[in-house]
């Protein structure tokens, strides 16, 4: 790294950790070389490379400030059908995971982390240390609520986001998928309703559809969560079970729930007795910090069922999940049993000691720092290739991002024509229960080569515009 | 191992494997002495061994004969309830679960095999080698269906079982556990009946149980399982849309059905047009040789789905199960999906390579020998020390044994004055859907030390001899 990428990595820290707020006049040039030792040019150098990342402008004769983050075309809040509905859409999402692993270009597609840092090291030779040195650890049966040292690590935690848990209110599970799935029929009887964000994460959604339940989506807004107005009013109009949200960091919009709506959500499903999901797999890999709460931390009467994975924030082969089901826990430990009985032991014992050992809060400070600079990147990329009416979601945290094209652009088909060229994506239907968002799709950098990224967008934006409707207005004059 | 030893050992395993048959006349002495070129002494010494271990018995002046098999104190022929019923127990299941690993002596008490063998060492080695050398591979999600190299050598595998099956035919889960669960909800929609035999294996049952399903017990025999008369007439009665059966080393009955029964079952399904799940798990480690055919080697219209797992011929810890569910594949991989996404992958590679290279065929033949050796151990010293009035059932592969005590002797009661002095075993209850079967308990006879075992019937036995009517007849006098 040469000078001016040190001194511009240092003050992108600054302003991601909001040590320099939005709009805020930064240090002049002069200023700074003072104070780092460096040249003027140096400076300016590393100014022009924020300026580059429109993390900062230059106003004539002012100096720089912080950009207002450009929030502008955020895509629209969703408006589904506002009554129970089936889950349809699971040959779409088996067409997607039989894709796994064949993309041979970049992996725009699913919700994999990056894998190759080198903070995952540590993890990595527990695992290589317990094959070898424990082997018989590894074989027998072991407690169906999984590791006791790891459901201590994962107390510590969980104090981050606001939780105060016992080691007896956990249950460990075969990744989020396992979690989410024991919790929601644990919550539910056959033919019940569950109310969920749109978009949803294709994998809850296919749970709720084998449950034998019914999904009723509710709007949602790209910035602030699941409308508590819109649910309100279904909480009155029908008999609905369960909510079931992702609020931290949501898959595919990104978004964060702001606490004060977090606390309300709760105090919503609290007048109206019923339970709330929480899936908070993103939640470590928020880029605010400290991280933000879940609703599980305002939980008092044990209505929440909190659960999450190392899939996300270290990986997802691992398979090691979890639940905190609070009042649920019988049900939940009788349904988790059942489903797969105990989980493989070596991967529980390995993420215990990579959390005892601080490794995890190494990595996961890393990787927030990658993402969120690789957030901006795709930002900037998507901006200077997509067609102007493209709207993008804004992150804070995560590495998945939505998209939304013109409305008459079809990402089923756009999908079906850039797999060819060797470009994926996750198309929007996936994330609704009756196949609506056909112009939006979801796409993943965690992906660190901003080059490969940078083509793929390019590869994409190409075949974009071919299906955009001002080309074709023009090809056919 | 001495030469008296050495001969013995050659004598049972041609006894065991069927070269000298139940009431042969067995070589004479000077015979044996002279071919294999030991003293007389060493034969003799060898043919007291296999009379104290009931295999053979000497007739005055006719020399040695292969003993009948004593199978006359098997456990009764069940006559459970004959309507449909929920499933309950859980309390006593999960009871029996959090006890694992607790015990401090012999374990009798877990359907867990001897992994102290060393015929398991390639198959750790590659273990090991996988998590140091290709840590990379462990991360990703992967093809949800499991790792095509193990699906291809489970098609090899399977093909001694009767089964002629592709590798797109299959889909690993987490467990044999896993597979039935899956499967269960496959077939079947909420409300629905499903014929199990009575006892059954209380993970299916409890499966039954969270699906929302009633369980229909059928009365079963303990040498030739499920009654097909009953279970006939329990299928013109009542809309049963699935049987669910363990044919093959029965847990906790260790019968093996017949092939003929076999084939009546499945065609009994074919008039009734309903699915078979088919328990496999035990298969493999049948003590017949070539190993029993499935269910599903009859199977011409993909209405058996049968469920099996490396948890009981290999290791449990490992979690690697598996499905050829059929004609119900496509809901099967929904609901496989749904319920735990992808398996980890080390443990299916680890497999396929112990199979691929021939590990697995020698390590099952070494588990099948020792378990028979200890079977007839166990019989022998349950004979020598339990009550005269106790059934016991003489399983023909696997390594549990079904116990029947005096009907007035309470297992639950029983259980927890055993686990007091570090006593251990799974009472009858926990396998049936209602409680039945108090009188009954499995025990496990997967320890190699005979000494152990034999200490820890011992200390059984004298309990169940404080629990006998006789012993409290004598006490009240
Ligand atoms: C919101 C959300 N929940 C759950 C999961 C499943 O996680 P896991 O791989 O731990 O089962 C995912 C993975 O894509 C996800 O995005
Ligand atoms: C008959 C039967 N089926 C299934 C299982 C579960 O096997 P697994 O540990 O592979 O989930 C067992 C384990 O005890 C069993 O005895």
């Amino acid at each position: 790294m040469t000078l001016y990428q040190k001194l511009a990595k240092r003050l992108r820290e600054h302003i991601q950790h909001d040590f320099y707020k939005q709009g805020d006049k930064l240090p002049s040039v002069r200023q700074l070389a003072q104070e780092h030792g460096v040249s003027i040019s140096t400076v300016q150098e590393a100014y022009r490379q924020l300026e580059q990342d429109q993390l900062v402008e230059a106003k004539p004769k002012s100096g720089y400030f912080v950009c207002q983050r450009k929030k502008d075309n955020l895509p629209s809040v969703s408006r589904p059908p506002q009554r129970p509905l089936e889950v349809s859409q699971w040959e779409e999402v088996l067409n997607m995971l039989m894709n796994r692993g064949s993309t041979k270009g970049l992996q725009l597609q699913h919700a994999m982390p990056d894998m190759t840092s080198s903070t995952l090291k540590p993890l990595l030779k527990t695992l290589a240390d317990l094959s070898k040195h424990k082997p018989e650890l590894g074989l027998s049966y072991a407690d169906i609520r999984g590791s006791e040292e790891l459901r201590n690590q994962l107390c510590r935690l969980t104090v981050a986001s606001g939780c105060q848990l016992h080691p007896d209110d956990l249950v460990i599970t075969s990744g989020c998928q396992e979690a989410l799935s024991v919790c929601i029929r644990a919550v539910s009887e056959p033919g019940d309703i569950v109310a969920i964000e749109s978009p949803s994460f294709y994998g809850s959604m296919q749970a709720i559809k084998a449950a034998n339940l019914k999904a009723m989506e509710i709007p949602t807004h790209p910035e602030t969560g699941i409308s508590l107005e819109a649910l309100e009013l279904a909480l009155d109009q029908w008999p609905i079970k369960a909510i079931f949200v992702t609020p931290t960091c949501n898959n595919p919009m990104g978004y964060t729930m702001p606490e004060d709506r977090k606390e309300q959500l709760y105090k919503l499903a609290q007048s109206y007795d019923i339970a709330i999901i929480e899936d908070d797999v993103y939640g470590d890999i928020s880029f605010q910090f400290p991280r933000p709460k879940t609703i599980k931390s305002f939980d008092t009467d044990g209505r929440v069922l909190l659960c999450s994975s190392f899939s996300k924030s270290v990986a997802p082969g691992l398979r090691v999940g979890w639940i905190a089901p609070g009042r649920y826990r019988d049900k939940v430990t009788h349904i988790k049993y059942v489903s797969s009985s105990m989980c493989p032991v070596f991967p529980q014992l390995a993420i215990a000691k990579f959390i005892r050992q601080g490794g995890y809060r190494k990595h996961i400070r890393q990787m927030r720092q990658n993402y969120e600079q690789q957030r901006d990147h795709l930002l900037q990329v998507i901006k200077a290739h997509f067609p102007s009416d493209t709207r993008v979601s804004f992150p804070d945290g995560s590495f998945i991002l939505w998209v939304e094209l013109n409305p008459s652009i079809d990402s089923i088909k756009l999908v079906e024509r850039c797999r060819k060229v060797g470009v994926d994506f996750a198309p929007g239907p996936l994330f609704s229960a009756t196949g609506k968002f056909r112009n939006g799709f979801r796409l993943n950098y965690s992906e660190q080569t901003m080059e490969k990224r940078e083509n793929a967008i390019k590869t994409l934006a190409k075949i974009i515009r071919e299906f955009h409707p001002e080309t074709i207005a023009q090809k056919s004059l």
